[in-house]
């Protein structure tokens, strides 16, 4: 088994576009690269075939639902979770903390770590940076990260930082910790800062030089206007070793797909493409359609011209449109194939760019064509999170 | 493409059960055999690829879901049902007799044909011996089915022979409006005469007659005792042609199908199979488990040693179980492909003894060790069934 390695294969000269090359014991994977969520244990609607043939190279799952079902040891009893789940690529496993903070009830946080309600049953648990390593020791992923705050938004100067120098502290407990489990995992860092620029340059600086061999950019796309999101962005990758990979969590649709390269990011994981997916809502190279609407009634094409994935290539428009319309199982899988294959096309594509030295023009040109979801929709979403923050304490 | 024909391989000399080869214009179909049931151009959670894996050689689809939504002529324009929904085995289309009495609202019977409410929108549609022949050709199965009326259970004797004549003249006006349209299809006559033995035989005599290639006996499984259902079947058996094929409608579970086997009949569909997988419950050779019990929690084997399902040749039953209790879409079809996967094993076995000359002593050994459902679960679906009849006028 190959250790853990990262290497730059190409830097865009016009943006912080970077092409590079990861290896882990369970495979290599080409940046910049999607990573499809695996939220308990399966890709909502796939199997790992249908992961593979779509070009998946690494899928995320969540410590947090993992821990609550069907519980860590047990799959640490079946040998990880790449046995558990027959998933035989690289895992990147998230440390439960943004999980913590959007799902759990009644969570009480203190410097040694965090309680919380489970959503399931309402029993209590707690996770300190120690025991998240000993979790994601059990659950065997490949990259695996360390428990963290995530600030909610809007959130004052001041919570900001005691939550990001927290996090800071926890880095360097779950450090310590990692060193008592398996060696085959590599712990990358997270850099918080909520929406203050120049937390956000301080916490990329600090964790930027532990010995974390790859950062993840945690706490943003949080209901926070994109623009903002980027600008903070902008202050992070600046600080950022250079030669370290650096994963965006918790982004993104296509559209920010292409923004965060541009911004100097390396990896992605979203559950968005396989949740709109189950709506309705498919990409394609002019943005979002809805499968449902009429106009697809008809159509003999697939949901995209030249999309080579296992839908496009086997079943008109029409037949996802029925199925669908009929709420039928077989739709759902068939439209999160069509997404996933979309995003890891996207990846593909946007490597070759970079290689070719004509991502800027690539940029452009996806960008002029895409129409993202409205603004109306996202505010929906962002809705939709403050509510579920407001029910909590 | 070759024309319909059924040859006999072998009888079981103790019983009614034969073992036969049918030809379809899209392929062989092995005798005894099990269909999956695809009602809206989909055997629900199932791939075309998946069906065939699991030794799928011909699917059954509904008249009446597909005439609703999307509606027949749709499925004409796209090349009828085989390309519209991307398999290309043999399809057995029903008359939609069937869902008329079940599922349509405000049906009001006349000698012309029926008139029904949708149960999706509450539009208008009457059908016709002559029109049903019209939208099976549309949909363009290899088997069709003419319109026939499905007794309710109870029944009086008199409305059971008023609705067995009426059927009767009926599948003589579908023998000669099924002229005016494909010969690559063949069209099955229905033997009805809901619980009454004397109509039974008189129905099996008249239709058996008549010059349909093939038989199917509807009308049971409606609510009545299982031991009613066989003493019926004994009455239909021994009055039919010898050499056309016989085929079982809306039976069955794995105990049905080899007791459905004994009394002669040949070809069995059911919804049964997917529908109880998606609700937790796994065939095994000794009977139906729930995958839901925590008996599976930590089980390190398949669903069933031995078998040779995508399922249980790559997953824990642990696992099964995990995503059972997550609710997640995976299991849906992990649960469906082992079931479809039994009654293809099983259509193979029961054929298999029958060849070998070993069906009676096959039959007591599977039935001495396969638990049925309880009878309180029949109950349970009998009173079901029953509520549903009542709702309508």
């Amino acid at each position: 088994m190959p250790p853990f390695s990262f290497t730059l294969d190409a830097e865009c000269p016009e943006t912080l576009a970077r092409a590079g090359t990861i290896t882990t014991p369970h495979g290599t994977i080409l940046t910049p690269i999607f990573m499809p969520v695996g939220t308990q244990a399966t890709v909502k609607t796939l199997s790992p075939e249908e992961l593979h043939e779509a070009g998946t190279t690494i899928i995320l799952s969540n410590t947090y639902h993992l821990m609550l079902r069907p519980g860590s040891k047990l799959i640490a009893d079946f040998g990880g979770l790449h046995s558990f789940m027959h998933w035989d690529g690289p895992i990147l496993t998230d440390s439960g903390g943004f999980q913590v903070f959007s799902l759990g009830h009644l969570r009480k946080l203190c410097e040694e770590g965090v309680t919380f309600k489970s959503h399931l049953d309402g029993s209590l648990h707690m996770l300190t940076p120690e025991s998240v390593m000993q979790i994601e020791a059990e659950l065997g992923a490949d990259i695996i990260l360390p428990l963290d705050i995530c600030a909610a938004y809007p959130c004052s100067a001041a919570d900001a930082r005691e939550a990001m120098e927290r996090t800071h502290r926890w880095a360097e407990r779950a450090l310590i910790a990692r060193e008592l489990h398996r060696s085959d995992q590599v712990l990358f860092g997270i850099v918080q800062g909520a929406f203050e620029p120049e937390l956000r340059q301080q916490s990329a600086r600090f964790i930027g030089n532990l010995p974390f061999p790859g950062l993840s950019i945690g706490g943003l796309s949080v209901g926070e206007p994109k623009a903002q999101m980027w600008e903070l962005l902008h202050y992070v990758t600046s600080e950022l070793p250079r030669e370290k990979p650096r994963h965006l969590l918790g982004i993104g649709s296509p559209e920010d797909f292409v923004i965060g390269v541009d911004f100097g990011m390396d990896m992605f994981d979203c559950a968005l493409p396989t949740r709109v997916a189950r709506h309705g809502g498919l990409f394609t190279h002019s943005g979002r359609v809805n499968i449902k609407s009429a106009r697809f009634r008809s159509e003999r094409g697939p949901i995209e011209e030249g999309c080579d994935c296992y839908t496009c290539r086997n079943y008109s428009a029409a037949y996802v449109h029925h199925l669908a319309r009929s709420e039928e199982q077989l739709y759902y899988r068939l439209g999160s194939i069509h997404n996933v294959r979309f995003m890891l096309c996207l990846s593909s594509e946007v490597r070759a760019a970079i290689l070719a030295g004509t991502f800027p023009a690539f940029r452009d040109h996806f960008l002029a064509n895409y129409t993202p979801a409205s603004e109306k929709v996202r505010e929906e979403q962002r809705e939709k999170w403050k509510a579920a923050r407001a029910r909590e304490p």
